[in-house]
């Protein structure tokens, strides 16, 4: 790589704003687009992690390499990345035609709220697309298709993992047409969610209930059974530090047959309410997924969360083990009850994506292991 | 502290033994005397952990502040470190009469398999004595009174808190005259230590067991339970990654009073066997110290480690974790049973000293909160 590192925003030595490296060599052409890419990706992220849409970053350079425009997804509702980088353009006095467009997702071809981005981008006159991941929702058709037939050039899978790694858990959402469920809980050092009593709040200090807030406002949804309703009447709202309402808030989404108190705190939850009426984990996720709510948090008791786990349905972890035993005979006190695991071949194995000290307890974020057992198999 | 940082072994710029700082200024005599017992900790350092006598280290200086010989204790039944040193400058043709020893331990002042230390710097003519810690185990009377009794500069305290803390697990034993008990288990994420049909091998990976070896070799007894013996039938020896037999190898007990196999694995122990035919944990741990083990590890069953947490007999816990669910309603396969703990309030808190990924495991290493509640507290 020495003598071939490429810069971002683009601004060589000289001051121009092409793409080039420090040693004075120019890039090469795919080097140009990944260097591009890279800043299409950054841009991205400036985009909302929550909602039904994917971040997408988007980069116009000119035929020289130079960035000339660059755009990103603020939201449902909002130009998509392609349309705002053009708009962008033209209102730098820009001619799009002719450029190259470097966008994080394949430009879509399907008209929601806003137009296809490939018929944005075909009658802008561009003479090339790069991309890096494909649309996994393209019901209507392939924009890339789309564009090649308007004889557009593109150039697919530019920095394909990267971005891969970066929508991961929109695009596994949208691809198999169920949202991404985090499961957590809170448990001693033993796996005790309460002591015998039933009393449980705190197992975990301030720095853990903190970074639960954080991640429920980066989730679409909070899904929680009817029981832990009619027992905590919890809130379920994403809060700051100082108690005051996050700016994004999930949706709580009650799971089970019976009734929510007229009464219940969830109930003036600022996002609302779904209330599911059934235990029917499948149809749940269905119908979340077709409410486009992609990023589904679990805060629920164990019996829900051992149904989800048990299922499959869980694609992550967050733990927090507070360092204390309870100990108890009782199975209704542990943090899971009954998966289906007969024996020690057929454990749920995860892997461990990180740990981290949180206060005075242990924050483990883990993931099921690709060859964890499916209950099919393990019935076999 | 710049300009008057002490160097050891002592060896100054000139190339002489004498402790003085870079600086070329003079140490005071109480720098003289830390850099000393630095040392001497140092040296104390390379003795046995196991064994029921501490590690101490002794540095012998002339009145000019050079190191003279040094010293260190190797294990029961070899010279005390205060000897060895003693030796070590009569060896080397120094005359100990008008030296300073500095030791990490007050001087003892019983007869057992060797003499009497202070006895010893007393004969040899030294003119001051200088220790960190006094000795918790003189029964005999301390030495520090004999040494002033006979004329003896003493001058106690020096880096008291460094030695503390460096013996802090045989200083606890024999201040207390109950050995220095650590509980270690394995469990998945979820607090089971095996399946529902029993079956545990192996619920951690190899680098967790290896560490396990080495925990064993750093002991004096490991701790285990009838009904351990009865069903595992294990071997409970220290070895290393090659499976060889380390050097030193804790003596195996066995808590209850059910008869063990006459062909039990553990018959074949290296170290012997210790059989002690009850289940009264105060009994168990106080013939321990008698006979002078004072590191105890305890690799048991969950009705043995819930005992010993909930008698307070605890003193920290070697905790690993798999990343994996388990799950199940039967409370016998749970790593811990019932600890008394009736609400959360009375919940067994712990200090999380250290966590360590092991391959894909954890390995936790805590210790019980001094505001703990013990059982009559909790009970009032």
């Amino acid at each position: 790589m020495t003598g071939r590192v490429s810069r971002i925003p683009g601004v060589d030595d000289d001051g121009h704003g092409m793409i080039s490296d420090t040693s004075g060599t120019t890039a090469t052409e795919g080097e140009l687009l990944e260097t591009a890419m890279r800043r299409a990706l950054d841009l991205a992220a400036r985009g909302p992690v929550t909602g039904g849409n994917p971040q997408v970053g988007c980069v116009l350079l000119d035929p020289d390499g130079r960035v000339v425009a660059e755009g990103w997804h603020h939201g449902a509702g909002t130009p998509h990345a392609e349309v705002e980088a053009l708009t962008a353009a033209r209102a730098a006095g820009v001619d799009p035609r002719g450029l190259t467009a470097v966008v994080t997702l394949e430009p879509c071809n399907h008209t929601g709220r806003t137009g296809p981005c490939s018929v944005a981008l075909l009658e802008a006159g561009v003479a090339r697309v790069a991309y890096a991941v494909e649309d996994p929702g393209a019901v209507s058709g392939h924009g890339a298709d789309r564009l090649r037939a308007g004889g557009v050039e593109v150039v697919p899978h530019v920095l394909a993992a990267e971005a891969e790694e970066f929508l991961h858990l929109w695009l596994t959402a949208v691809r198999r047409g169920r949202p991404w469920v985090t499961v957590k809980w809170a448990q001693s050092l033993d796996g005790r969610a309460a002591a015998a009593d039933g009393t449980s709040q705190w197992i975990t200090g301030a720095a853990a209930r903190q970074r639960v807030h954080e991640e429920r406002a980066a989730s679409d949804a909070i899904l929680t059974g009817t029981g832990t309703v009619l027992a905590d009447d919890p809130s379920l709202t994403a809060r700051g530090e100082g108690g005051e309402l996050a700016p994004h808030q999930p949706i709580p989404v009650v799971v089970g047959e019976r009734a929510i108190p007229v009464d219940a705190a969830l109930r003036r939850h600022p996002a609302g309410l779904i209330e599911t009426g059934t235990r029917d984990l499948d149809a749940v996720l269905g119908d979340l997924n077709d409410r486009g709510l992609r990023r589904v948090y679990v805060e629920a008791g164990p019996a829900l969360v051992s149904a989800l786990i048990a299922g499959g349905h869980a694609d992550a972890f967050s733990v927090y083990v507070a360092p204390m035993l309870l100990g108890g005979l009782d199975p209704s006190r542990l943090s899971i009850g009954e998966l289906g695991v007969g024996t020690i071949a057929e454990a749920r194995r995860l892997e461990l994506d990180a740990v981290e000290r949180l206060g005075d307890d242990l924050h483990l974020l883990l993931h099921p292991r690709a060859e964890c057992p499916r209950p099919s198999g393990s019935e076999d």
